[in-house]
């Protein structure tokens, strides 16, 4: 089961189901009209919407169907109930502290960082970064999240995969010269992790077929900056920990609300050749091997794209396409009309 | 206005408008059924709501209305899709820290603290504290938070103010066990912080009139722990930071999206006669003073109550009240089958 939300004026947008080629796309108002409404209710919802992306793609220009312009999707939840991220693939880690000259806790290798991110609003997948200073260091980071239905507190990792419900791509967009200050308080981050983008269709692990291992994605996620592939990591390759482990860690003290979106962080994988999925570890990079950064982070204008693309070539949930760009003047003023 | 939400089956319960004196409560599915509805769409529904108030305080037993059950009522937003706490109160933060031998870093004076908080489901205001080890030291935080409608990015203090539009208390439920390997991580709070309840009752700051500065509530929050008073301190008093700062804070590098709720953390005054509002924060002066914390942190069955008085002596939120314990037997298997 494929399913997007159209940006089409309500706040949680319109739930559709889209064809397998991502091409076609049908409301399906008499199962749910948001995402978030379909979660809440998964058990009547999931076998309709299967049924209903069955249909579309035996007939993919059926009487009510219409063409899926992924530029028209919001993130599949406009806004959601939670957003926690890991930082499963150790590589990301070592390359970014090492090069500022610090090691990784130890603990790192064996206990499953995660921190609480903002959730309450989403951009569209193709919207584009906003940031009032270029001077704030923006940078992307590409990751691969699953959303989960209820878990109820206490479900193990071995319980805990059936609640994968569907997997997304995010960009989890970060400000690094805003970061690095506010975590220096303890308090995890906060204003640094400004209004995330996810890819325009979330897919369920059995429409995944080959490319999802039954815990993680196994597949590259391909990262485009500026025109130019900074990095192409393989979603399982030295991840530490797998989507399992990362919801029952989040389940430990607690119920999680149907609608979460859990991710694993910035994918990153041993082999260099694999590059990276954010400027921060490009520069990492840079530094280790020539003593200096050279590219830059992100400034007004400059085009990111996340996409992963199945053994045959294809998109599986479609491209995050964001340039980064100050809001638009007289935006806050535009805000207090609302 | 007062608003409370009926914890009547749905995720997110009914909304209810409520009488001035908490006994008389009303549905009012003509103007919003949620909360969050309300919220998303405030400049209809707000002078509605107040209307509807209105009425009932004139005529609290007029046809339709119910009699308020404050142990009935879920909190006012079952879930929220942000809840953000600072910590404005220095008091509490220099008493903590001190009674470890840490200093409490300089910029904690002049720089804003705040983390993102989980709000995928919060508990009924008289519901327990689940957790399921004594071990990990459950402890109560009581606090003040406002909801706000849509904020846009880069909105001022000085602009802020107008977007709060009730104001609320809170037992930040919080795990010091978990919570101290956890910060030592340097990705903030998550374990460590299961759900919060939020009192029975919201109300506008145009309702609570003189109780209210127009940016923090003047009145003091009584702490009560198995069957003590703990503390009394004053919303206004000693507080580094009030609610347009940090609405602002937050609001620097994103929009903020309606019904997100933000906290001043945990209240604290420098009269020591005020006492505390955590059990962390009381054991913090027991060491000081005698060397030793004496007072227990939460056990199975202890109870806590939170409630704030108007000068008449009137309770203006209702009560949080809540007990410690251990998730119900068979709850995971239960969750299942939701």
């Amino acid at each position: 089961m494929r399913v997007a939300t159209l940006d089409n004026g309500p706040r949680d947008g319109t739930l559709v189901v889209v064809s397998a080629d991502l091409g076609r796309a049908m409301t399906v108002p008499g199962i749910a009209r948001t995402l978030q409404a379909a979660l809440d209710d998964w058990a009547r919802c999931e076998p309709l919407l299967e049924e209903a992306c069955r249909r579309l793609d035996a007939d993919p220009h059926m009487a009510g169907s219409i063409a899926f312009d992924q530029a028209s999707a919001h993130s599949p939840l406009p806004r959601a109930y939670q957003w926690c991220e890991a930082s499963v693939y150790i590589t990301h880690l070592e390359r970014c502290r090492r090069s500022t000259g610090r090691d990784l806790p130890q603990q790192l290798y064996t206990e499953i960082g995660m921190y609480q991110g903002g959730s309450d609003s989403f951009v569209p997948p193709h919207s584009p970064m906003y940031c009032f200073d270029e001077q704030w260091d923006a940078d992307l980071e590409a990751g691969i999240c699953v959303i989960v239905d209820d878990v109820p507190m206490g479900t193990t990792a071995a319980q805990a995969g059936k609640h994968i419900k569907l997997v997304v791509l995010v960009n989890d967009f970060s400000l690094r010269r805003v970061q690095f200050p506010e975590m220096a308080k303890g308090l995890g981050v906060l204003l640094s992790k400004p209004a995330n983008a996810y890819s325009p269709v979330a897919v369920s692990p059995g429409s995944l077929g080959a490319a999802w291992t039954g815990s993680m994605l196994n597949r590259p996620v391909t990262v485009t900056v500026r025109g130019e592939v900074i990095g192409d990591p393989i979603g399982d390759v030295d991840a530490l920990f797998e989507f399992p482990a990362l919801i029952a860690h989040l389940a430990t003290t607690r119920d999680i609300c149907a609608g979460s979106i859990i991710g694993a962080g910035t994918v990153a994988n041993r082999d260099p050749a694999r590059g990276s999925a954010c400027l921060l570890e490009k520069r990492a990079i840079e530094i280790l091997e020539g003593g200096a950064a050279v590219t830059p982070f992100l400034r007004f204008g400059d085009e990111i794209r996340i996409e992963a693309f199945d053994a045959n070539g294809a998109s599986i949930f479609g491209a995050i396409r964001q340039t980064l760009e100050p809001p638009v003047t007289g935006r806050q003023d535009m805000g207090e009309q609302r």
